[in-house]
């Protein structure tokens, strides 16, 4: 830690630090950015004589002999390349090499700083640990170039350190389970992007994803039978670990509880009451009893169990959004209340979290919880994951400074909710300190963030693609400097980083090809692809307003899943319009007019489809694009408009306004932006 | 069985079943096609309304459940319809009824027909097993249709058996570990076929996978870390069994043992060798050593292991290509085969297999082997798995036809190596028994057949489009009605089949793209798509001449990985060239013509791209293909062609002939046809 902190101090938030790698962000493509980049004239050639030496094989030396083993592979498949040896060497050295001072035991001090040097035939990668070993490996690897002819790593001095200890995802697996094969892929990508904190979200309402030998009805009875068995919790923890990754389970209490009742309702609040397996997303009212002794027993039996799948010390009980109404129509909760002298139903929930810290602390963890823990009486032992900020009506800072300044550890999801659908500006920005003044020991709690994946509307078909590549620049956002922030930059790095994410097995690029063939039952899917390039999601919720529209068990393959947020001809588009309008420049009024034609002919391509239910629903808007997109390329071309077509234009754009299918059209304000500068600028007729 | 056979016998080989069926086959993409379809007049409408009903859950109901849930998804997903009633009803009508007498327990003499009846708000289907249900459930998600507005099952009425117990599919773990998603994905495709056995190849000389217990060596020092744990392989037993398919695993010994002998080299033949883990293709030395009491006791420890994880009563034990060099080298060998008067080492390897046949015999297992161990003294208890026939000169029938007679129960893959990348229509018109003729008592001996997917060239990344769509029709020759056996209705069928497979999460459509993505480092792909549409990954084994040019760890995700055997347009072209040829017909003249078009501007596409050391080999191809296609398309539509152009058409044709970067050009022989054509028709300047 120390390391860092010197490290960081040293190069603060300087604008010259900003100036010099900034340059060189415009040159290479990693993400996170290092903390320095330095270049040197030299180039290392990828041939088939590469090989990799790491340290001798020993106690725990899995880690850094898998990630050898994996960058070999990965390297011969970017390159294809034949390596004549396929296996890291040991006791000798190699063309690229490896060494550390020691294998690491994962936890918040964990030191994965390290250097790495790339010269004209050799590779050196110096560590503090071998999970910093591992840090250098994905840089390296984000390196490879070519010349046309053959390919290699060019010459470079890199000293790289994050910025926060926890750069952490959480996938909730409860609303849809995610099999492991599907964590799995995603941790390969966390691992590619540094990240070490996999927040695993394994109870709601909707599901408890655990297989439980103390009560077994858990999963038997409150999973519709997708569940991990304890040998696959240990599967994944193992395999987490091997990439340098912490896993911090989650077992939300005392709300988000109608999986846990539907098996034990004995625990519940409201007796008699008719649990089941929650298939629509909100809040909803089943809670756990605070009032009883055994609802604590359970917990101490379950936490007591599931504790030793999870090594971790960091222990999630989430907390959150327990509006406590089965307890205020509970006689017996309602006399707990008095005779604890509990004035309100926060206060019930503190002494509930308490008991539970106790519990936790028995077993050598730390509770931790969503904001709602963090009431007046809480210990703060508790670490505080802070989701409410500012848009939640918080002070600036939100829970997380609030925290912070209160003595509690914390850890920022507030601005890194990704099942939002909003933009990856919009989470790129948001800085977990920003210009908040913070001592040292405040900055000290500040542990770092997690992007959040609720699953109430993706499966494992569509995952990956509400994951990535956004987080990937969350990730920058906790590893590198705060300095780099250019958001231009970014996504010139992000589009090269998305690419090579495939590579891990991500599906969130090839999987929008299988919707829109299944969609048009295998026709050419060409003209929807299209569509899909100008279309996102609705956002922020919108999608399943009141959360009964989308139930657990409702089709996740429609238009809308093939969508995604930063639609990538939508943006340009827009950066196009902008341009042109502001400039009137000749290549912004050539990729705009282009765009236009491609659009003018999709209503022509769709109606080539034999039309099926699943696509209907199209026709409306593509026949309008079609449409607003030929009368304004003719505008554009020949200088003039008939009136009568600049009305066809203002109801094609009306009609575009609207959502349809649950995406929305995200070149409409620039249609419009266009009609403008036409009718300020050319010949209306 | 009897229900069959007196099926079979009455549908018999009939001309009148093979038209009456046919005509339905064009209408309806059933695959396997079933033994008898009636239509009806009704209509069944797939709204939110519809519910499925299964019989009242009870002691291994699991089956049932689990397909009727997937079946809602799938319905739900194809449709877009969203459902009402998310999961199975049990004790009262649904609008889908499934009815069995009895759960079945898997053998091979498990009963998998079924009833199924369509009409227009209620579907049965009646089975004798919950197998037969299962198998009854496929046959209607095919039957999906939609008339523009709605999605609805079409009237009919299906009566349905097998023909052939055992429908397998074998895949070899060794040469490439295949990680337990994989696995899954495919066992799901293949129930989806129909397809009852998993024969899992799990040791080789390139691995073992299985994590042992008793020798734990094994899987430490034999398979890189790449090995299925005791709890993977019963969860994969238990996923498959759910399915209905059987899991037979495969230890092979003696040979292929080179594994075994890297971690327990004192079993070997050889004293002093370095057993090392094979990174190349091929047929090895090492072998166990068939003299030693140790030998023997090892197999007898690990079988009696191995047994407790795979319930099916098959255990098969490999036997193939020994060739018993080191056998032959090792004096304590020889003086053993004297002393107990086995004189060639056949002899010495059917003293070894008796052994183990006594070995699994206690442990309640029947032997099953490679065609190898049908040496004159086996008997016939064992099973011979045929893998030789009439192409490596053996007589008609090949050893399944001679197994059958001399009393062994037996299984076909001779002709169903799908691993040799030849046509679907080569695997699909290999009949087990043809018009052999054989008693009752023979034929009930030959239990089916086995697609066997070898892996020295296959990755997790590939695997799926070496495996689909072919083994869906190699499904059918198991599966059907001998009589069905119509190539170009196979092929219509096939197409929507191997469509509807991707959603069962299978990658053999969408992994090309990747390919091709990671070829051109994420630039536009379509030139490059267009080549692997009329190019053939090399057949038979030469793309790895040697079996060294490749090795276990080199890049599988080249061009030739991105083609696939049948391609498409290839096809599809040579089919409009023979017809154009013959009839100057003009529809094939335009599709000829539209073909050429396209691969006269490849060049210009290609030539776009930045070029990068990976898609350089295609350069030339490229050019010459749209230089040919060019000529050849101006030659047609102006009836007339240069002598130079002539002699430009045949060097390039000349050029285009040679195999490059492991593929070949489908189209080769048509561009000769066609020049023919010219050649004789039009004028020559």
């Amino acid at each position: 830690m120390n390391k860092i902190i010197i490290f960081l101090l040293f190069f603060g938030v300087s604008s010259e630090y900003a100036t010099s790698q900034s340059l060189l962000a415009e040159k290479y493509n990693l993400m996170p950015w290092p903390q320095e980049l330095k270049e040197k004239i030299a180039e290392f050639t990828i041939d088939s004589d590469v090989t990799i030496s790491i340290p001798k094989e020993d106690e725990g030396a899995e880690r850094i002999r898998n990630a050898a083993v994996n960058f070999l592979r990965r390297l011969s498949n970017r390159t294809g390349v034949f390596l004549k040896e396929g296996f890291p060497v040991t006791g000798k050295r190699g063309s690229i090499n490896v060494t550390y001072n020691r294998v690491a035991q994962l936890t918040i001090n964990t030191d994965e700083s390290y250097e790495l040097i790339v010269e004209d035939s050799i590779i050196n990668i110096k560590a503090i640990t071998d999970v910093g070993a591992l840090r250098g490996l994905e840089t390296l690897l984000q390196l490879v170039q070519h010349n046309g002819s053959y390919f290699y790593f060019p010459g470079v001095e890199i000293t790289d350190a994050p910025r926060f200890v926890w750069r952490g995802l959480m996938i909730d697996a409860s609303r849809h389970f995610q099999p492991i094969h599907v964590l799995k892929r995603n941790l390969d990508a966390m691992a590619s992007m540094k990240m070490n904190v996999f927040h695993w979200h394994l109870t709601d309402d909707q599901g408890f994803r655990v297989e439980s030998k103390t009560y077994p009805k858990l999963h038997e009875l409150g999973s519709d039978g997708l569940y991990y068995t304890q040998e696959q919790i240990k599967e994944v923890v193992s395999y987490a670990n091997t990439l340098g990754i912490r896993v911090i389970p989650e077992f939300d209490v005392p709300g988000h509880a109608s999986a846990i009742l539907t098996a034990y309702p004995e625990l519940g609040s409201k007796e008699g009451y008719a649990y089941t397996i929650e298939r629509n997303s909100g809040v909803f009212n089943p809670t756990l009893n605070p009032s009883k002794d055994i609802t604590y027993q359970f917990l101490e039996n379950l936490f007591t169990e599931m504790a030793s799948l999870f090594p971790d010390t960091y222990f999630h009980i989430g907390g959150d959004e327990n509006e406590g109404r089965h307890w205020d129509e509970n006689e017996d909760i309602q006399k707990f209340k008095k005779l604890n002298n509990l004035e309100t139903n926060h206060d019930i929930q503190t002494y509930f979290n308490i008991k539970l810290e106790k519990i936790l602390n028995k077993l050598g963890k730390k509770l931790m919880g969503w904001d709602e823990i963090m009431t007046p009486n809480m210990p703060t032992m508790a670490v505080i994951h802070s989701w409410r900020g500012e848009n939640e009506g918080l002070p600036k800072g939100g829970s997380l400074i609030s925290a912070a300044k209160k003595g509690y550890q914390t850890v920022l999801s507030n601005g890194y909710y990704i099942d939002r659908m909003q933009s990856v500006e919009a989470h790129y920005l948001v800085d977990p300190i920003g210009d908040i003044q913070l001592t040292e020991a405040e900055l000290s709690r500040v542990l770092g963030g997690e992007a959040t994946m609720w699953s109430e509307l993706v499966t494992p078909l569509t995952i990956d693609s509400r994951i990535w590549p956004r987080t990937a620049a969350i990730a920058e956002r906790f590893w590198s400097n705060q300095a780099v922030n250019d958001v231009d930059n970014m996504k010139k790095r992000l589009k090269d980083v998305s690419f090579k994410l495939e590579e891990l097995g991500l599906t969130h690029i090839k999987n929008r090809d299988v919707i829109l063939r299944g969609m048009t039952n295998n026709q050419d899917i060409s003209s929807l692809l299209v569509l899909t390039k100008i279309c996102e999601p609705l956002k922020i919720y919108t999608r399943n307003k009141d959360g009964i529209e989308y139930q657990t068990f409702s089709p996740f393959n429609l238009f809308a899943d093939a969508c995604v947020v930063d639609a990538e001809d939508g943006l340009s588009f827009n950066d196009a319009v902008k341009q042109f309008v502001n400039s009137s420049n000749q290549i912004h009024y050539n990729q705009v007019l282009a765009y236009l034609k491609v659009w003018s002919k999709n209503y022509d391509d769709f109606k080539k489809l034999n039309k099926n239910p699943k696509i209907i629903p199209l026709e409306k808007v593509s026949e309008n694009l079609s449409e607003v997109s030929l009368i304004l390329s003719n505008a554009f071309e020949k200088e003039e408009v008939t009136v009568e077509n600049l009305s066809k234009i203002k109801n094609g754009i009306t009609i575009l306004s609207e959502p349809f299918v649950d995406v929305e059209m995200v070149i409409v304000d620039a249609f419009s932006d266009l009609t403008s500068h036409i009718e300020a600028n050319y010949l209306i007729k």
